[in-house]
């Protein structure tokens, strides 16, 4: 039997897992910002036969512009946007993937700031693009001084972002993106994956003066739809114009493309969910603070909190009782999606069962 | 507004252009290897029914690994074949991807045979591998003199044999597979895209005893799945694993995964059409050869035929007609997918009142 070591790996991949979370089973499965309520039966029958219409040519190429789902995109983004300024591919993975694969490569750098989003250096590790990290200040915020000094040290192709980011929740004002975009000449992308959770405005008021910004965002989230695997961005044709050089053909499914204007067509109810889930992330961080733990502010759908002397040991002792968090972020931290208000009694329960943190930090 | 020449792309892809034949509407598409056939009601309303209930969990993210899917397309290749010998992916493209991200890259070489499969630059661009090629013999065959000549010359990591090959139909016997894998070291991926439509064996046969074997496939041919997108391989299970380093998590989506296993369930109605597929196009190509045009011996679902000494005339006088056919492959040729009976009845009767060949090859 041929192992991997026989195999003529990439020097750069050699000893490197797959990544991914721990796909467990339990009962309550708080780990991945998934959105906790399955679509309802009405989205759930308009999809099958959004797909009963669309295996009637499943023996044909998908549109390979996707047009109909980038102009509903579109439509939902607003901000005076239309199908040529949006993208749209195999969830938010594949659209940096194509962004990183047409602007990045050898010699090139990508800048971000940590901590950050998990999954940045595995883009550009796959795109053989460089990947360079400066620390956010201490309470995890960014201002330009910050990153444009990071893009004046480190000159890299393209930065990017996050806001509200992942894992800390903490958000980037829209003055401070500006200022970046106006004193450099990086390409931005701005991932707004968690923007709808957020009370603040999005960076997509700003594309219309700022040709270098890109906007990135995924239906995983807000819409519900992590299984459905729909990222995509907003930006200049330009920037869109790049991506279908670098995109193979036919990327998107016709399935996909099908089952993602379902789900677009029904944004207000989903959008509902979303404000709730909200609310329940910050009475959870409420909850939190009262207990003496140390709490991020998060303007997302998942809070982060600690400090535990031994972040491990609670997870497992939640992992116990049949709750899967995420065990991630800055050391002593544990970080927690919003469920539902069922789970997140549950969660505080078993919270206040286990060993008070030693040492908090009490508001 | 920005234009495509003020970004920074990557200078190899300056002046390039999004990949793909063109999508025109006519009555007869003959272009791209379709199967003509779309599901029948029975499949399209199983897919429905497989939709209703993926959608009741589509708020989370889907099974990373698709283990029931490969699990079902290790069943249907059979050779005592199981899931971890499989990988699957959007398309048989992301397949390759996978494999050029995983064992190619900057200072590796990719080595195919011409004419052969359009999109291999692609996947060799993407992935910055060097793209080397080598001349088929003139009648468009190959044996292992010139494939391991060719390997000792250019010393790729990867080497890729299609078999039937786009666009000239040709095979490879499994003698000339199996004395490449003997006499050289490569990677060898043979590209079984058209197999199914094949009278002679796969190279499946040869997985147990060479683990440097990949054979990939598809099921946008044979299962009538293009706008599906989900091609696969069977290899090694560490081969497998190198894929699953390097795949972007949750690449392929809980609707593709349901959709795709319920195609499989109907893989003895799927494979009915793919012999009076293959039997459509051997009776064009005889029907070609009686009319006196030079005609590439195929084993696939498209032929190959010629030559005109201006094919693009031909081409168009026939679009011109409502019938897409490609303007690909050798200087003076042409190829046409497998239609129905009645779309082939229709081409044979627009060709026949076009000029005929100038400079045919009567038989």
């Amino acid at each position: 039997m041929i192992s991997l070591a026989d195999l003529p790996l990439r020097d750069d991949l050699v000893g490197q897992e797959p990544y991914g979370a721990p796909q467990i089973d339990v009962p309550i499965v708080l780990n991945v910002n998934e959105n906790p309520y399955p679509p309802s039966q009405v989205i759930r029958h308009e999809m099958a036969a959004a797909i009963v219409s669309a295996a009637g040519t499943l023996n044909r190429y998908p549109d390979r512009e996707a047009l109909g789902l980038r102009g509903d995109l579109a439509a939902y983004l607003g901000h005076g946007l239309s199908a040529e300024n949006v993208w749209v591919a195999n969830g938010s993975n594949e659209v940096m993937a194509h962004l990183l694969t047409a602007f990045g490569g050898p010699g090139r750098r990508v800048l971000t700031f940590t901590p950050t989003y998990s999954m940045y250096p595995e883009y550009a590790r796959n795109t053989c693009t460089e990947y360079v990290t400066v620390p956010r200040h201490p309470d995890y915020t960014l201002d330009a001084d910050l990153v444009l000094g990071a893009i004046a040290e480190h000159r890299p192709t393209v930065t990017l972002i996050t806001t509200p980011n992942n894992p800390t929740g903490t958000t980037v004002d829209l003055a401070t993106i500006e200022a970046v975009l106006e004193g450099s000449d990086t390409l931005l992308v701005v991932d707004e994956a968690y923007q709808e959770f957020s009370s603040g405005p999005s960076a997509l008021e700003l594309l219309a003066k700022h040709p270098r910004l890109i906007v990135s965002r995924t239906m995983s989230k807000a819409f519900a739809l992590a299984g459905g695997r729909v990222g995509y961005l907003a930006a200049a044709p330009a920037i869109v114009d790049a991506c279908r050089i670098v995109r193979l053909p036919y990327h998107l499914s016709a399935q996909t493309q099908a089952i993602a204007r379902v789900a677009l067509a029904h944004s207000d109810e989903l959008l509902a969910q979303v404000r709730s889930l909200a609310a329940e992330a910050r009475a959870f961080e409420d909850w939190a603070r009262g207990r003496g733990y140390e709490v991020i502010d998060s303007e997302s759908n998942f809070s982060l909190f600690g400090r535990f002397p031994d972040r491990h040991r609670v997870w497992q002792d939640l992992l116990d009782r049949g709750i899967l968090i995420r065990e991630t972020g800055p050391a002593g931290f544990l970080r927690v999606s919003a469920g539902t208000p069922d789970e997140m009694a549950i969660l505080r329960s078993a919270l206040d069962e286990l060993s008070p943190p030693l040492e908090g930090n009490p508001s």
